[in-house]
């Protein structure tokens, strides 16, 4: 199979930060993500899925290597002083890569 | 630790799709899957959790790096022009590679 | 960007098996999860996320390498006979790895 090596953004973070997260997922040049709701602990304490907007949501994004080092730079600059938030990033391979 | 490299292949797709790819996986050789529901978007608009049978699920499994192979070259021929989907790999390390 | 390279460890389980999990990762350092039930398949049959009680769980824990070293050891020494679980672990980079 041609795959293609590409960089999945995940971010971890309050339901409150998701309406500018996709926005700057947007500006950034990301052309599509999944989401779904978590549960978690971390430094801020704990945090249930049960209401939601109080709970953490986590956002996956596959974009070529530029993005994501645009993504990880505004998410730090932006984002870390506002939020609670984790972001991580990892490498996959996908077929079809003009489709991220 | 005495851990092995596999494949995860993750697939995201409508839920519409789900009977078809979970037998794809069991044809291909695959030994379990893990499924969530996730919103999403992509480059055929937005999609949300809210309605069972038109939000998107996320499907990982692992396997051995030939079955990996196998799947990938299916899901492209089967399921790519037919169904709204994403297909990506990454490596994982497991404890306990027979079970996979 | 400046980014590290930890260790996430995924677990998929039983949600019977949560709390001691939680305790477990507390006890080998971790300072934060992220948890989501999903349904599942695997050698021990098919799990669906209807009822809570039986559903499986997904969680993710981004630790330093030798945090995870430890983890994977316990886990298979103390959950892999009492309970259906399968644990992996990948290379996730982070920015701010203090936080972990």
């Amino acid at each position: 199979m041609n795959t293609h090596t590409m960089k999945m953004v995940t971010i971890i973070c309050e339901a409150l930060a998701r309406e500018p997260i996709l926005r700057l997922l947007k500006q950034a040049g990301a052309h599509g993500f999944t989401l779904f709701r978590v549960e978690g602990a971390g430094d801020k304490g704990v945090r249930t899925a049960d209401m939601e907007e109080f709970s953490n949501i986590q956002i996956q994004v596959i974009v070529p290597p530029d993005v994501a080092e645009k993504l990880l730079a505004r998410l730090e600059k932006e984002f870390f002083s506002r939020f609670g938030i984790v972001v991580y990033e990892s490498d996959v391979r996908v077929l079809r890569p003009h489709k991220f």
